[in-house]
């Protein structure tokens, strides 16, 4: 019998259960996926948790949406997507009905991609989340170019890499930061020019360094807390900082003398602004399509789990050792 | 003997010195003014108080940005400008070296403007710091129309006044706040659709309601504290929060959840940004002066005092009573 992962309470790693489960029947405009390989992401922690700032469990609550797998199920009414496909994921549907941790999975076709040629499963799972994430600040909205310092902070996250060669691949100069020297090396490898590491440096001093004291222009952040205090500190004029996530437990102080003195922006952002948006997905969807195609994205993978080890898999996933993309295949 | 305002020490409005002192000579550059009339502004009492959050103050300090009078003086390169000229002042100098409380100040030629045709000395010391601060939110940057929801708070302030009669010039929707009741007749005058008296009515409900649900697009908000998180949960998705000044004396917790969920803009702005940008300020001058001619807009103000009362002046500054400019002549 296919097996799902569930959770009927907030908790650590170890509420996450593999229950028997029939696959479902997809319902008018979904699909049904083969699951092969689940790409994890932090927002995933941290709904299990109950500390999600952007939705609350009910319960029992399925998880995850970034999947690569074998279209074995079509609604009546789907006609672009055929049983057989290899398919990926984008995350733009409810996670707790849909979501993909398991051996099957069951989401809306406009939440399907193609996996490119030649792309194995595993990193199939691991671009969505990050480089949509990344795709909106960079491109969308912040249009970045070989004239913009880009400030990527948690540079070892999945999302940190994947903006990073993003950046880079727009002609940016890159400067990210990490909490322990460990993960300079990948942060290097993924393009970036300059990596602070904020155990050991202060961070607004080695921006501004960084920088030739000019300050970033963009920045994507996805901490928040006190630390938006140095963001700011450390900003061009009229530069704007992306917050994406909430990964900081302490609340975040708004650091209006700076913000007004240098005409900063701080903009909420989730990649929800690009899935929920047909026009814009098409644009990012290509977009990265063509930068995975040219190589000049390619996700970067930590660690495979087996689908039995899920539980081990979210508790490294919440110990911070990684850097890129755990990746659980069934 | 001619008199200018001065202050060795910060502190309430007695600290506000009128001392005798003789016309100093136009360095090069620079244009010296017969004062006529000088409009106040809240940042000032800031400035004497000690907390302005863009400037401390070093003694002696002269005071004031805004006035309008006539040329006595230029220095030897200065040829746009002639002695005789009736002109007023754009906020774009040291204010502590220029400040233009007095019978007399000097600053750089380019902030001065020549009045436009039948205003009043009054009025012509009303104009700058208010349209200025509203021009950059809603027309350089926020280029609102007739699509656009504008919420002014502090409706009732010279900047809030201002940027509601520019709102309404351009074609938006204009919902305004005010503290209290009595000055609900005065921002309707000016052209609100909707004004809310924050002591009794709930902001953000107030807000959603008086936009059919929808929040507003744009904000102007000179007070920031932890009403911004009012702001933010009643601002529709994409607004923009531009914040111009700090009146709250709390700190201002970022509304982080709001910020991303509606992926909202935070913006910081002074009119320094228009101001000391030539392109910019001509563009600003240009508007502004069409819309006097127009009738478009037109200054409000509360009160005159005489410059002897200065300290009386600034005191009812403070109170929060006024509704509009406050000018001294001289």
């Amino acid at each position: 019998m296919p097996k799902i992962v569930r959770f009927h309470r907030l908790g650590g790693p170890e509420e996450l259960r593999l229950e028997e489960a029939a696959p479902e029947t997809p319902q008018a405009g979904e699909v049904r996926i083969r699951v092969q390989a689940v790409g994890l992401n932090n927002s995933e922690a941290q709904l299990r948790r109950g500390d999600y700032p952007m939705l609350k469990a009910s319960f029992p609550s399925r998880i995850g949406r970034e999947c690569a797998g074998i279209v074995d199920a079509v609604a009546p009414d789907v006609e672009s997507i055929r049983v057989g496909d290899l398919v990926s994921t984008i995350p733009a549907f409810d996670i707790q009905r849909n979501g993909v941790y398991g051996d099957w999975c069951v989401v809306p076709q406009a939440a399907i991609v193609r996996v490119p040629p030649g792309m194995g499963r595993i990193e199939a799972a691991a671009v969505w989340q990050q480089y949509l994430t990344a795709y909106g600040p960079l491109v969308e909205y912040g249009r970045a170019d070989e004239r913009h310092v880009v400030l990527i902070t948690a540079g070892a996250s999945s999302v940190g890499l994947g903006a990073i060669q993003m950046a880079k691949s727009l002609g940016c100069k890159v400067v990210a930061t990490t909490r322990s020297a460990g993960k300079t090396g990948v942060i290097r490898r993924a393009g970036a020019d300059h990596v602070i590491v904020t155990e050991t440096e202060r961070l607004a001093s080695s921006i501004l360094d960084a920088t030739g004291g000019k300050g970033f222009d963009l920045a994507l952040d996805p901490i928040a807390g006190p630390g938006l205090e140095a963001l700011a500190a450390s900003a061009a004029s009229g530069a704007t900082i992306f917050l994406y996530g909430q990964l900081a437990p302490e609340p975040t102080p708004f650091p209006l003398v700076s913000v007004m003195r240098k005409g900063l922006s701080i903009r909420g952002y989730t990649l929800w602004e690009i899935t929920l948006d047909p026009a814009r997905r098409e644009r990012a969807v290509r977009f990265i399509c063509d930068g995975l195609e040219t190589k000049r994205l390619q996700p970067i993978i930590d660690r495979v789990f087996d689908l039995s080890d899920i539980v081990a898999a979210h508790r490294y996933l919440e110990s911070g050792r990684q850097a890129g993309k755990i990746v659980v295949t069934t």
